[in-house]
């Protein structure tokens, strides 16, 4: 069932793909049930033996689950878990299939087995955003020479620099890592409250078993179960899609300064990548679009996630299994589009010599605002604006050099004189605290 | 990669997940490259033993296509199609491979291959709707007698049919699987314009190709091509989310009948279905909660969509590809929802008793507009009102009957008289024009 | 309340946002409510001096309604209505507040009131995307001869006109237009079923007044009321939402366009429009920029449309509530943008001798596949590929022009000559079947 | 412009409406410009008197600023500052004019206006917020004997208590609040960059002042200006909207608690609050109802917020515009629900005799599971299961009471006792954990 394997390269790339795979799925849920018969057998409410049966059917691979019999049984049950114990059960002795799932709702297995699913690829996730993080701050360093048209709704505005243009991804990059580093530790947890969150199956001891199942799978367990308070999933979601959409955003950035007639960035990734057999100048930012696609298809998710919050009474009906492809597809593109980050910013080749020609293409126009600053102290900011302004103006009309225009001017030349012009329409010489940022955009990844 | 088998019964149920899997998509690439291949020699622009060469291979099932393979090169080119081709090319004499594609972006055959799945997948999810609307229209003519509390905001108001309740899904049904029809006649078509849409590598035949592309593969060829028009799959998706939509609401309108406490309808399905082991008295509507579930996932999928519409020049970078796996899951989404539609309400089960006892719940007061409305003629309007709610108070307060405090009061006695009031608070008889409804609906269902 | 005021340039231009304001939303129910009088009265179901008292009292414009009373009313009742119908109360005889509202439910006047302004809206937009079209017709008629270069994925590909860029989006335009013609036909509709839609309050004769108040506000009346079965307003906002989208794409367009590196169009607008006072040179694409934030709007506030179609038994219990300033906001957009759409292709200025400029920026690499294609009869279509595949190597690697190395090829100039070599390098004449393209969206849009 | 004053009561109620209103938009621009009057001053980088005359004006309220002004000045310019600064300008000195506004570009005073309104706006949510969980926990308190049917997928399962139930919601209302309140903290900060980040016009004292803004306002200075990295605004978006889907959650156990054929809870309000005239007997969950009316409005507006990170270089082309209206409703909506659900929780009736009535309605099969937990230890769980089941079965087949059954049944008069059984069938011996559980969110609560 399901497309994607076709298009993997673009929205599964990467580990974390593989780590919420169906397969994986199933993997996690026979984990959480034999943390379960464990959790019971350590507190003697089951048979050590039990618990050991099913450890060893599981180290021995010989289980036998087949993933569309599984989904069949959701179609019929509205869970795989009935189907899954069933298949189980089959393949265990009477006294542990009897043990099984003591305690246990169908949905305690899927949210803690989605839970770790998430633990797991947030993990790799994270690493790879860790090195996109860095591979930026590499650019960072490496390129604040190189002064580069500001754009402001795609117009060419006042100099920035490269550097910090990096340094603006960089600062976006550190802080969707911090939001998902605190996601992982603070919303992933077990699940476990039995049929309607009292643990009644157990009797007093279900807060006991909670606790040592917990620690059994490496999750937090909470405070109390929730199974129709789905903050949790909701915040998960939530901090994918921010980082998504921060991925997106260096993905715009970067196909925008890759366009024909900017040529400022290329993505490397060697022979043929990006690359088209008829039209040989071509070299498509390939990896850039894959991080806008995947942006693009995160805000619909995070959407899903967030009208499925609204569960009925103990257990929804609908909203919640909603959440579960949806959860795992989130996971699945912030894998795939970080991965595609670390890569990207890894190779990313940048162009300083077509940036400083761009940086022209106005004829000094760009350089205005910094003229009228330099002016101001002695015509007063009004005039200086004026004054600046009309020789935009004229400049434009006429077809004749900015720096022209304003050495013709008294008020210019008196005020500013030759050299000082010359200052005042040098872009590396009005980048304000450009420096400043970009360190301290550094620190802050030092110190992350 | 992809999760979702593990749960195909709610979201992948029925026969158009199959042709809309990732298997599908590639035969309908493959049959892309034939069709055009065709195209090309029908008019003379490739030798016909290319087109054979291929049709052949195909034909005799001996295409090898690595799936892994091709969504690893998506990853590469930002396509598929580069990897596609060269697999094929492999698989190909040089004069074959020479002509194969010829005259074609990825695009072009990406975007056609998914509208021949939408074509596929949108036939069955039209049976499976048709079925389902005759199967609402059977328990339209079945539950006629059948008198229920009619609901608002949740709360009992005044009475309806089961029989009206069902004609609304079915005129709800109805207008979805017009809309489909629709949306499967006017916007479903051939994608051909090579790589920026003027078709200059075929010179001055290409509108020719164009056209017998589309005969070939039963498509229609528009008059311009759509790279980056998006209103053929932005409609498709919307016409699915609106379909899903109204699948939903059929389900929420079931899950709430089926409440222990209302317990008026039930799901068949038989032995087990929607059962639970440790609750006997469980009967999960499960088939319900699937369709909620379903239409849980649509909008936030059409969102997608829409957004996905803001496409750069002759091609999106990055919003085109979100596009993929979106409208092929909202295909399946529809596609399972209607399967599962179609069955839920060929076996829908009604307890028309409870529904009378249901609607005795208030002591009669839910009939209190009908008194009033039969005590207007005499009291006037207001006057009428005044009295009723008085009436409806004093028997909240009291704990009595309606029907005995109403009889006590001489504007009621005297207005109506004991027969004028026991028919007064008859729910058969305050159903104001339900039967000409009813008939409508099943009108527009016959003539549909 | 509500914000948009201090935006409205960008979100709420032109005449349809004022059609769709609280103050027209309360008129339209008072319209509502005296069209039912009116009704009522011409069936003789009300005095004809009840429905004249509404109509003096509103043509005389001495109705007091105090806009934040209802809204404390909606907190109170869930609906404004009964805070209006107390309000109209206050203003009429006995008599003829006995008769207002009679038959109808809360949820018959908002729909229906909706409904109106939906069509009123509608019908502005309509305007403005009809003389978007046209405008854009000019366009495409205009500009048959200004070459531009193809871009995928913004990378230049093979050139184009800007007529076939500007036929693209008046293909989408019509394509637009036709659809919201088609809601405007199919999908308003009047509402009217009384508290649970059986319109028992009227007895037997509800359908004779759904039918004359249909007449009176120039609705249909459905073969049944659409309480909860919600296709109509669903479909009214993803035709919104598509034409949203399809602006959003020209607005993408002309801000790319725009580009001070690209610079091949900008926005009319006179003087001051766009600019920046301290940098003189910008000319912010301000329509396109609205264009974009209004088509960034569309998709969430339809996916919230589609959720809401969710609806309980006879009346929804906050899906419905939610509709309402949803699909208000959808109409004001969509007027907005159409408006706004209107005047930007009106006002567009294109520089025909950048775009032959930046048609040159590869030093004739983007002819490349123009080259294979003349090649293929004398070499084979590999042979040719090959062969200028490697020319353009060569010309990167060497910085020599592209035109140069092909010279020196021995192949090339056997199989073109001199002047073939220069006709394969010309754009002019790498067009395809750009003319006829042309000719068709511009046939379609003087048959739409 | 803009609906919604007729809607209020459900969506815009409470303080928080007032603080995110047009006027108070406007009146936060000119705080802003105030503030940075100020800060230039603070640091000789303005004279003080200009600051003092902005100062004076503000403090007389003698600014006139013309609302639709403004809006139509967003229309040309593409933000409403430039025609704020002419007005201003309009009324102030020569001098004052030249240093207002002063380094900082149209984005750093919207954005940091619209941070302004949030806090403030979050100030009155987290108030109410804190008072509906306040209230809740009042509820767990009083209703901790209340014993009601647990319901999973609005079936009947086991018994929990009302307590429990509150329990869950207060956990929520705690986990919703303490996001809010980190991200008052964290994400609330001053936007100050300039027109392209660099804070240029300042030359080195930028980040001085940038501070000393900050200082002004009360919000944090962050260490790099946010201009296009959006991770700020899509945070606060994504916890109002996780605040909204926890509201509805609430929302919607109210109204299915408060169903007519349930009756275990409704709202206060007193006379008239969600009644109708008409039918008498109703009593509209109005708050509730509100409540999922306003978090179904929220995952479409926070996907717009998401879909809008992704802005190009140095200030966005119509995706940061998107964001305005929309942060602003969400912050309306979130204020609004807030509001409610203080009213609501405060003012919820319940009706623990329907409870235990409700919790009998299965003639004691609910209890089912509590009897075979009850006979695991004498009959081994699968015999327990097997047992029960096939009573159960007989129960429902033959209508005679469960309890009667199993009496009849030796295995369990003998494993249980006619005592043992008793207490196996009493839900109230049925609980599990769940008063430790009560207890645990009630510390939470209390520690929170």
């Amino acid at each position: 069932m399901g497309s994607g394997r076709l298009f993997a390269g673009l929205f599964a790339h990467g580990e974390a793909a593989a780590r919420v795979s169906d397969a994986a799925l199933v993997d996690a849920m026979v984990e959480v049930e034999l943390a379960l018969l464990g959790a019971l057998s350590d507190l003697d409410l089951a048979p050590r033996e039990a618990a050991q049966e099913l450890a060893d059917a599981v180290a021995a691979g010989g289980l036998e689950l087949d993933l569309d019999e599984l989904g069949r049984g959701t179609g019929q049950q509205g869970t795989p878990i009935p189907a899954l114990l069933k298949a189980l059960r089959g393949q265990l002795s009477d006294d542990a299939s009897a043990h099984l799932h003591k305690g246990a709702t169908s949905q305690d297995v899927i949210d803690t087995a989605i839970m770790l699913l998430a633990g797991r690829a947030l993990d790799v996730a994270l690493n790879d955003l860790a090195g996109a993080a860095d591979a930026c701050a590499e650019l960072v360093q490496r390129h604040r020479e190189a002064v580069v048209p500001g754009r402001t709704l795609l117009q060419q505005a006042i100099p920035v620099t490269f550097a910090l243009k990096a340094a603006n991804w960089l600062s976006g990059l550190d802080g969707a890592l911090a939001e998902l580093r605190v996601v992982r530790e603070r919303d992933l947890a077990v699940q476990f409250g039995g049929a309607v969150g009292t643990l009644a199956n157990l009797g007093d001891r279900g807060l006991e078993v909670a606790a040592r199942l917990g620690e059994r799978l490496g999750l937090a367990a909470p405070e109390i179960p929730w199974h129709t308070i789905r903050l949790r999933p909701a915040r998960i979601a939530a901090a994918l899609g921010t980082t998504l959409g921060l991925l997106g955003k260096i993905g715009r950035d970067v196909v925008l300064l890759a366009q024909t007639e900017v040529a400022e960035v290329s993505e490397g990734g060697g022979e043929g990548r990006g690359g088209s057999s008829t039209m040989p100048h071509k070299r498509n930012p390939v990896g850039a679009i894959a991080l806008i696609a995947c942006a693009q298809r995160g805000p619909g998710l995070v959407a899903t996630m967030l009208s499925a919050m609204v569960q009925e009474h103990e257990r929804g009906a609908g909203a919640w299994q909603a959440e579960w492809d949806t959860l795992l597809e989130l996971l699945r593109l912030t894998g795939s589009a970080s991965a595609i980050a670390h890569e990207l910013l890894g190779g990313l080749e940048i162009d300083a010599e077509k940036m400083r020609a761009d940086m022209n293409l106005t004829g000094g126009l760009v350089m205005s605002e910094s003229v009228a600053a330099a002016l101001a102290p002695s015509l007063g900011r009004s005039a200086a604006q004026d004054v600046v302004e009309k020789a935009a103006r004229r400049s434009v009309d006429s077809g004749r050099e900015f720096r022209e225009v304003l050495r013709a001017i008294p008020e210019v030349s008196d005020g500013l004189g030759a050299d000082g012009l010359d200052a005042a329409l040098d872009p590396a010489g009005y980048l304000g605290v450009s420096t400043a940022l970009i360190d301290r955009a550094l620190a802050v990844h030092r110190g992350g």
